[in-house]
């Protein structure tokens, strides 16, 4: 039987690993920043500050906020500072779960193994939680403590601003609203979606690392490359994971897609060639990756791991 | 009898002075900016610009914006960029009547004389509406467009960021869902209350103006004054309209603080003495300005129109 209140070391990675070692570190950090971030207040916000907490702390695998450390490393940020931008990523991530799992939308039970934020509080509170987890994210890149350079700061906005909107996630979750209509059959339209719903912001992490790291606009282009095949890489086990796993295992709902009649790169493509297809993508995406040395090994290990974790 | 098709006549204001002019300019201005900022793409993302385009548009009688303008102008701010800004702030508040009307919140069925969004669109629909809405806001403060200097853009994001998560609108409206099961009942808890929820982000929509403006933060004092003024007034204006105004008029469902059981200043303090409250609340605001010439005549007229007017 697994224990799912241990979130760090659960994560089918033999421990000791590069991998294993990196996330159990970041999922630490940012339940750390969090906690700073989040203090409960002695007046009637107090459930709001609560909910927040029960969504952002001792859940998530952070591949976002590690995606970001991962790539300022790799050009010597602070690490404080990219575990506040990292931070700032997940706090969106976190929100657009909440209100993804609402009863009007995904409606939702269960999250990270535990009740959803709206069964745990109510309705009201998930969506002002979510709210304020929004805004949190952008709070959190305005502070020069995130970086002293306005410039960097204003990058950082604008690229988590984009990668969250009707241009970026919203609008992909909006095109999924869609597909569930059955509007959508064809690969073509399915792969833009996701690019949307879940590729925008993975790709928003490396960006934004890479905006931590000063690395000039031109000079992005391999780590654009990068992000946009393992986020593809992503929804494609994402998609398999809802057709095979284990739902204890993962810690929500499964064959939702299925029973919506949805259309994914599995229902189109077929299981075995879906996992072809996700794989050769990984290997593509550490292809872009030649002209780094052994600063890229945790970029190379993320890679693998997004096509090869349980949940 | 009144057409609530018209919306820039219909103020209560005589047409031809500086305050009706500004209205009807600004409507105009912050209209024809989120047409821009919202364009229909052609793929399954078209009901969510629909559903921005039917919040942000054609409503509201854009108080926010004008507060930055009328901010930004006294200190020559390009007026382009002054509109820009004025729209980020709109944009938030704009999402957040999304939100709050939604049933789990307010449930209303009636804003700006049209059906709230998730009456004319569906409930989905509307959470990624007002989601899509704020990650707008923080997108048009990172443009270039809004501010060349990135140091300003940094600053306006962290002004409307905490102006409007949970140390700001959306913490007062989680006092405000504590209010309504009837556990406050002093002027010093409603006060607060109302400071966060309503006061924060007029508040912004001031500082805004002052940082495009330049104006150094220690030379900010009168106008925080001034803001922190005319919130409250406005906000007992609000509790007044709530408790004696025309709901035709005011193109949504009144008496609802009753309804609720809710304490307000008109509970509190009754309507007459409220009403006094509000208008030295706005001496008090002008008396703020008095360092300044003629260019502050229209802060002075917005302050005035804040108690007086209708809807």
């Amino acid at each position: 039987m697994r224990c799912h209140s241990m979130p760090m070391a659960d994560v089918g990675i033999v421990a000791g690993d590069i991998l294993g070692d990196a996330l159990a570190r970041i999922q630490r950090e940012v339940d750390a920043a969090f906690d700073q971030f989040l203090p409960v207040p002695d007046d009637t916000r107090a459930p709001l500050l609560e909910a927040m907490r029960y969504a952002a702390i001792g859940g998530g695998k952070r591949v976002r906020p590690l995606l970001t450390v991962a790539t300022a490393e790799m050009y010597g940020v602070n690490r404080d500072a990219a575990v506040r931008t990292g931070c700032a990523v997940e706090a969106i991530h976190v929100y657009s779960l909440v209100h993804d799992d609402l009863p009007c939308m995904d409606d939702d039970d269960l999250r990270h193994g535990k009740p959803t934020l709206h069964k745990a509080f109510d309705e009201a509170t998930a969506v002002l939680a979510g709210d304020s987890l929004h805004a949190l994210a952008f709070e959190i890149l305005s502070m020069p403590e995130t970086s002293g350079d306005p410039f960097v700061r204003a990058e950082l906005v604008a690229a988590l601003a984009g990668a969250s909107g009707w241009g970026g996630m919203a609008g992909g979750q909006m095109m999924d609203i869609a597909a569930e209509g059955g509007a959508v059959h064809d690969l073509h339209t399915i792969t833009r979606l996701q690019q949307l719903k879940t590729g925008a912001l993975l790709a928003a992490s490396v960006e934004m690392g890479a905006i931590l790291g000063r690395v000039p606009d031109e000079g992005r282009g391999h780590l654009r490359a990068y992000a946009r095949d393992i986020g593809l890489a992503f929804q494609i086990a994402d998609d398999l994971l809802d057709a095979e796993g284990d739902e204890e295992l993962a810690g929500k709902a499964l064959r939702k897609d299925e029973v919506a009649g949805k259309a994914t790169f599995v229902s189109l493509m077929g299981a075995e060639a879906a996992r072809t297809q996700a794989r050769a993508l990984v290997d593509q995406a550490i292809g872009h990756l030649a002209s780094h040395g052994s600063e890229a090994e945790l970029l190379r290990a993320l890679a693998r791991f997004i096509v090869e974790r349980d949940r």
